[in-house]
């Protein structure tokens, strides 16, 4: 840890992660699935940083999921083994992850067709190294995976991975359609649909014979409505620990919850239409606009003071490259003797992950003082 | 540059610059301007490349435009010593900018207001450096900038300017309206108004008796469809090299004039609905859907065959993170056994600043080759 800096000498714009927010935000997920008996996986692909997985783990090196083989990369040389890399793999991805796994990781991948269980079986009998193999399993129709009832894709798939050497590991699944939910109940509901379309999956798959050891669900909305997690293995979420408005706005959280902020420096007034122009615009917020279809639309993020205090109804209205334009929702004029220039914001995001992905590291405050930097692997 | 390498080799996703394109979009637009009289000031906010600065000028070290500190510091640092940071500045960034004008280059700055004028003054008293400063012009009301006839807060800013010392460079403006311009005729009036602007802006100063050397105007609509620069002395514009989606959108290009795309591998299908899933999210494109509301919405991308030919009419309709979903306009069905695990597309980008800005180099194509990989300066 750096030594205590103040927030306002610090170049803007940057990305600040408030730790005890944090902090809360992932106790508040561990209570909830461990009393349903299951524990997490936690998806790296928001955070994409060693030392917030160092935090989540409390020092251990706990199992995670990652959205690209740079992170399986960077968090295997951090100490972590057990990893699923989950986007359906393709064969010029195959050396890669065999060059991971030969030092000694359990890097996992996933597939969801018989042609990538036979390119993987190619691979398994040219390296001798048994590849452990998630099944993807499509619960609610929102991108890949194979229909947790088409029994004959699932076992054709299960017996092309044994014909070649692979090991099936288990089923996974991810509720993506949990995220244009309306209400509680329809959360509720998706948890249960992503559960059972795990579950089923395996059932068809032990059934026939084979191992099932894994059965993974997962998703920010319903890793936190899920009432029964029965024959569920792990949950796997990545946004919780950060949360952002579309998350707020969805009911999952409140804004308070949300750890994640980009703090800004006030360069201008555009004082006819009492415009404040602030030097973070969607290069430092992302073009996220996942809030315009709620029924609060955010615009480019929300306001607040350089201390967190949400500035009620202050907003990025719009955002070019390197300007963002903050502006009331009422028609109110910003005041120029109130945020002067030079004054400092944060914007809190409409989505963290995309947020997060446009800087290269995190300045983590505790009560307002930077206590450090945290960095996070961009990229492929 | 590296050895030939095959784009079937290739990681993805991966950002891919095609030579020939972005050599015939610099020659296009410094033709056009040549003709008006005026040179190119490039914006190097979406390139952000110094092999590419050096590309687009011959290897001389020209005349840029940067927007971040970041940026002023890699390029001056290769050599570019004429450089405007064309966003408003706040105390803060001062000493960064005193630190690189202290080696010898022409940092210049912009700014719209007498207080910014005020703090810039007590700083060049400070030091001793007489900064050149640009006052910001507002041409159409989209952000900031002294409006054109506002001929007191002009003078008002060049005499606080004077008093503490700083150099008066000149006036900038930019017609950030143009990119909602529905016709030629349109763009046209854009492009007249913005050179007016600062034309008229530089009248007021110069009639008070202040200098006013540069005359910088510049967008990459305007700078095509300007036909008199009379009193400008030069163009800035930046995605012009590369174009996109947008800017076809627009009628500024032709698709076929898009230097840049996304290459990126089919890793599945969902039969039913007719989808190809490729490794391509929004990570890799961004999250930017500006052209939703153009005539054509082109979703996430256009989508092309390895070697860069349209695929009429697909398009990447929803993107995940590191999942792209792409399907045709009409609903017909694509086939997987067209768009084999393991083929390579190649997505047009929406908005190629976006874009651009999501990777961390170039991979440099000429005929379907990889003749090499340019590098980028992200973050701030």
């Amino acid at each position: 840890m750096n030594k205590l800096k103040s927030l306002s000498n610090i170049e803007t714009p940057c990305l600040l992660l408030d730790k005890e927010t944090i902090d809360k935000n992932i106790q508040r997920l561990n209570h909830h699935i461990g009393n349903l008996g299951v524990t997490l996986r936690a998806h790296m692909k928001t955070a994409k940083s060693v030392e917030i997985a160092n935090f989540l783990f409390e020092g251990a090196k706990g199992s995670i999921t990652v959205s690209t083989l740079k992170e399986a990369e960077g968090f295997s040389n951090s100490g972590f083994t057990d990893i699923i890399y989950a986007v359906g793999v393709s064969p010029q991805k195959l050396d890669r992850i065999y060059a991971i796994r030969k030092n000694g990781n359990q890097l996992k991948i996933i597939l969801d067709s018989k042609e990538q269980a036979e390119f993987v079986s190619e691979y398994v009998k040219r390296t001798g190294d048994a590849i452990e193999v998630l099944i993807e399993i499509d619960c609610d129709g929102h991108r890949s995976g194979v229909g947790p009832a088409n029994k004959e894709r699932l076992l054709d798939i299960a017996a092309e991975l044994k014909r070649g050497g692979a090991l099936l590991a288990g089923v996974l699944t991810h509720a993506g359609g949990s995220y244009s939910a309306k209400s509680k109940s329809e959360l509720e509901t998706a948890a249960e649909i992503e559960r059972k379309a795990a579950v089923d999956a395996a059932v068809i798959l032990r059934s026939a014979g084979f191992d099932c050891p894994i059965v993974s669900v997962g998703s920010t909305p319903t890793a936190h409505f899920a009432k029964d997690l029965k024959g569920v293995t792990e949950v796997r979420a990545g946004n919780f620990m950060f949360f952002d408005l579309f998350m707020a706005g969805l009911g999952i959280c409140t804004k308070e919850d949300i750890a994640l902020s980009v703090l800004t420096t006030v360069i201008g007034h555009q004082q006819e239409k009492g415009w404040i122009i602030v030097d973070a615009g969607w290069m430092a917020m992302s073009r996220d606009r996942s809030t315009t279809n709620q029924a609060t639309d955010q615009g480019y993020g929300l306001v607040c003071n350089e201390n967190g205090e949400i500035v009620i109804d202050l907003i990025m209205v719009s955002a070019n490259q390197e300007h963002g334009i903050l502006a009331f929702r009422n028609g109110q004029k910003c005041s120029s003797k109130e945020f002067p220039i030079g004054s400092k914001m944060r914007i809190l995001p409409n989505h963290a992950c995309a947020t997060a992905a446009q800087h290269q590291q995190y300045y983590v405050i505790e009560r307002q003082q930077i206590m450090g930097v945290w960095s996070r692997f961009n990229g492929w």
